[in-house]
């Protein structure tokens, strides 16, 4: 740059001429809803303290009494091995905890209680341990099935509600992100928490829950019924359509995914599209000499260059919102091919068909491994989710601007046809390529291959062997156009299956070192080794023999029998066929919690 | 940019007192050598047109006499499917003609007759076909193993050689990307070139035909009988180590793929280098105030800025020859584990493994996309080498650059640690992120794990549950690293395998979308299926009853009673063992060619 060229480019003139015309950008003043979050969390955590006190004393009484559940239920409230308990309790807590991490990473101060912003991050992994024992209570309430339980259970879930619908009222705007960000951001949380409210009374008014749940373990019991006879009946192939349920920990997984997808896409457009359309707004003339600086002049008329930039401003807002929606749809869909590979999977599982699960022979048993990853897998899913949703858009938006700057825009105006030029002027090239490809086909179909008596063979060999050497440089080109096409392939096909972790995205030989999938492969372990359901049916025998208001040690002679029972249909089969494990109930469990009871489980193959 | 600013950043005075230091860059003229591109071609495709029109006249009058490849042999001077015949003639070829390729596409005229710019497309694509056709007589020359064939074949590649050299000789240094790539890239071309002009000689010189090949038959059929022999003992399951011979496609394949390699590093090391170096050597004092420009300021000292300016350039240089060296390593390593690979696909193949070898049953036979792929594996190969080493050096090249200029520089001189200080600053994180991981390891183990009686089973259930609700959180922000680490491992994973052709970047699913694998897996088909060792070695069994010295009619005959003897082979063993296939012997028809022979193959299952 020499002193001319620097005069050329002074600008000073128009700069102090021209007015900038900064648009009105709406100023959000922070707000501060008449509910304080830190008053209302102190509030809150000292109700949920005394409801869990309160909880724990009802259950050491009833301990005493005739129920089956003591502390030990109180602190496990939710299990996650029993596949046929209702889901919604445990789904909507973990859809409110879930909502709350956004919410408290993208916040200043995450832990409600102290305005500090210089040690952000150890008040984060504070609030991180803080809120799943915050909402702990509303899961807890549930697991004692009764009234004084549920009457908390409503009060605590309908103050939560209450107080998130009230502040969100009070501040509909706030200046983070976007100004209805945080509203937005909140709405499944409400839903979570409305979901509760409603639940807790339904669970109230439906009175005893003693009548409920023994009409539903009857239907259960039938069913289980049925699945016993159909394994006595057909001992090779064991089919129980009718059995099937998903199991509570992929309900989870898959409400928690869905809500991750939400919040990665609403977090996605407010970040972007609010300042896209600033910068819209705020173009002005100026942006003509901004541009002959960079030596782009699009139109000699200054009011048609602001037209354009404009337009091609909005262009990429909707590209990238049609990035983000692609995203979203891709997601969507892939959870749902999830939950068909999962039912399929375990299903297959089920039957004992281990290879054609994990191509490879594995012994389907708890180890440490395995439990750890069963334990993240909620977890994993959403965080999978949530990392895949971000390299999806930016990649299908770079992909989409592409197409609409390079091919869209020039067909319809005409203009920069720069890639139709060089398409067009390599035009030699692609003919080239084709002509040599079909004369491959067409020669390989009707010279090469001779079909003699239903079986194909090699023909016209010395011809085969001078096309190869005379086509091999051409086929250098098509090879650099296949391995293009193998990168596209690859790379489109791992982003778009990032957020899922029932597939591979590695070669069959080490998948195992696919973080995601050897998950999932763990995670699959433990459901099925923990959850068959033939070992299900037959503790439901057990259960319907050892009857519904006999006494404790009638009951567990009861099993005991039917212990021996489970070894004699276990014995009276062929032993290639049905092996004995140690396995313990987990819905036996619930019953009889001091006996440990072992069920066969089988292990055939299907005989198709 | 006010008027104020342009002001500050006004560098006319030190640009017109400055004098710009401009490094002495060598010109180097264009060469023209004494041989003359245009008049050499001219006169080689005249002598070659002339070589080929001696051996026609030389075939037809042998086909009149007692050799059994006539015309025919001339115009399929190579047998890609024959695994026994001599490789290093149609290696070398194949090797001259791929040299050729790279040159050309760089050259500004592609076609040595025409000095034409314009239509440069044009006379490339007349090139991707004349060459191959130059190179032809090189390869025919040996087909009629006589001594008139071997005398115009080292005639031939003597004078290809000597032009060759005598132009490099000429002009080693050249203007074209870097002075000495034109003598470099020539290099394997030389090598081929003078193996060829080595190879005619010696076949030459080792006399007649007959005699040299007689005594190598003999010993191939003592291999062939041995293999028959071992076939009918041990019937299930057929071992052949000594008889394994790579095919000569893959054979060729490798060397391509070396040339590849070696051209393709030459290309990036000289396209990058000498800019680099130029670069390097023209930074002064200028440097610094352009620097300041953009408010960098390394150091008060002018001359410190430069040779800190020159020492990270010198740094960036050594990143990209790293690149490229790791790149060259990575795919030899590649290349040699692919050999590997397919000599044991091929021997699974031989033996009947499909579902090992291919993930899925599948009909070994030719088809029309089978033979399509099996014509182009070689160019494919080297297509896909050439490719992934861009990549892989682009990639490893930022990786590399990142890594020296974000750590080991930092930690060398304790200057930029941002990176440190990022990671520091997030210890609480990390420290939390290790606890939660570490807590759950050492609580599956201990607590959660119960080993009983040889089997492992669950334990304390509740406080599993609880422990996993607590954790959810927590294990999101270890689902996202998991999610970054599954993202590099595959992106890792693909990049370096990229250049593989034996084993698909896809999940085992989809495998037949990765075009790379889908070529492979139908080139081993058709490999397979035209060369069974077991089939070949019948052959060889008839050829050893046909006998060396007999006349046609009888070795006619002979070969029907091979036959008669193969069905009765076949039939004696089980039938779901031994399948009778329709297959041409390439080996058989070479000496029988008017006949078509059925033989057997095993599809035995090996007994492991």
């Amino acid at each position: 740059m020499s002193a001319e060229t620097v005069k050329d480019y002074d600008y000073s003139e128009w700069y102090e001429n021209a007015v900038p015309t900064k648009p009105p950008v709406e100023v959000i003043p922070p707000c501060d809803p008449t509910a304080d979050e830190g008053l209302f969390h102190i509030c809150i955590a000292a109700i949920s303290l005394v409801v869990m006190l309160v909880l724990a004393i009802l259950a050491r009484r009833k301990k005493l009494g005739d129920n089956q559940r003591g502390l030990t239920g109180l602190l496990s409230p939710v299990n996650f091995l029993d596949h046929t308990q209702h889901k919604g309790l445990a789904v909507a807590v973990y859809g409110v905890l879930f909502c709350k991490l956004l919410a408290m990473v993208l916040s200043h101060h995450p832990l409600p209680f102290t305005k500090d912003v210089v040690n952000k991050e150890l008040w984060l992994i504070l609030a991180l341990l803080y809120y799943p024992a915050l909402y702990y209570p509303l899961l807890a309430c549930g697991t004692l099935h009764n009234k004084v339980g549920y009457v908390l259970g409503s009060l605590l879930s309908w103050t939560h509600f209450g107080v998130l619908v009230w502040q969100k009222v009070d501040c509909p705007k706030t200046p983070q992100i976007y100004k209805y960000y945080a509203l937005f951001n909140s709405l499944p949380q409400i839903a979570c928490l409305a979901f509760l409210s409603f639940q807790y009374p339904l669970l109230l008014f439906k009175g005893l829950q003693n009548t409920e749940t023994s009409n539903a373990s009857e239907v259960r019991l039938f069913d289980q019924i049925k699945a016993v006879m159909l394994v006595l009946i057909y001992c090779h192939f064991i089919s129980f359509p009718s059995v099937f349920r998903f199991p509570l920990k992929l309900a989870i997984s898959v409400v928690v995914a869905f809500i991750a997808l939400y919040q990665m896409a609403l977090l996605l457009v407010s970040g972007v599209l609010p300042t896209l359309h600033i910068v819209r707004r705020g173009v002005d003339e100026n942006i003509a000499f901004l541009l002959a600086g960079f030596n782009i002049i699009l139109s000699d008329d200054r009011q048609e260059v602001v037209r354009i930039v404009v337009y091609y401003l909005w262009c990429v807002e909707i590209c990238y919102v049609s990035a983000v929606t692609l995203s979203c749809l891709l997601n969507l869909l892939m959870l749902m091919r999830s939950m068909v590979q999962h039912r399929s999977n375990l299903k297959g599982l089920y039957r004992g068909d281990i290879f054609t699960v994990y191509n490879c022979h594995r012994s389907i048993r708890p180890s440490r491994p395995a439990l750890v990853c069963w334990m993240g897998f909620t977890s994993y899913q959403a965080a999978f989710i949530c990392l895949g949703m971000v390299i999806q858009t930016l990649v299908f938006f770079i992909c989409i601007l592409f197409a609409v700057f390079l091919v869209i825009i020039p067909i319809l105006y005409g203009t920069n046809l720069m890639l139709f030029r060089i398409i067009g002027k390599m035009w030699p090239f692609w003919l080239m390529l084709f002509l040599a490809v079909l004369i491959q086909h067409v020669t390989s179909r009707f010279l090469f291959i001779k079909k003699d008596a239903g079986t194909r063979d090699l023909n016209n060999r010395g011809s085969l062997f001078l096309l190869s050497y005379m086509l091999f440089l051409i086929n250098v080109m098509v090879g650099v156009i296949l391995g293009i096409w193998r990168i596209v392939i690859t790379a489109l096909f791992n982003i778009v299956h990032l957020g899922r972790l029932d597939i591979s995205l590695l070669n069959r030989n080490i998948e195992p070192f696919d973080s995601g999938y050897r998950c999932y492969a763990h995670y699959l372990k433990i459901e099925v080794s923990q959850s068959h359901p033939v070992m299900k049916a037959f503790c439901g025998l057990l259960l319907q023999t050892s009857g519904q208001d006999s006494v404790s040690a009638q009951r567990m002679r009861d099993a005991e029998e039917g212990l021996s029972f489970c070894f004699f249909i276990a014995s009276v089969h062929d032993n290639n066929m049905m092996k004995i494990y140690s396995l313990e109930s987990s819905l036996f469990q619930s019953l009889v919690s001091n006996s440990k009871l072992l069920v066969f489980r089988t292990n055939s193959e299907p005989l198709d």
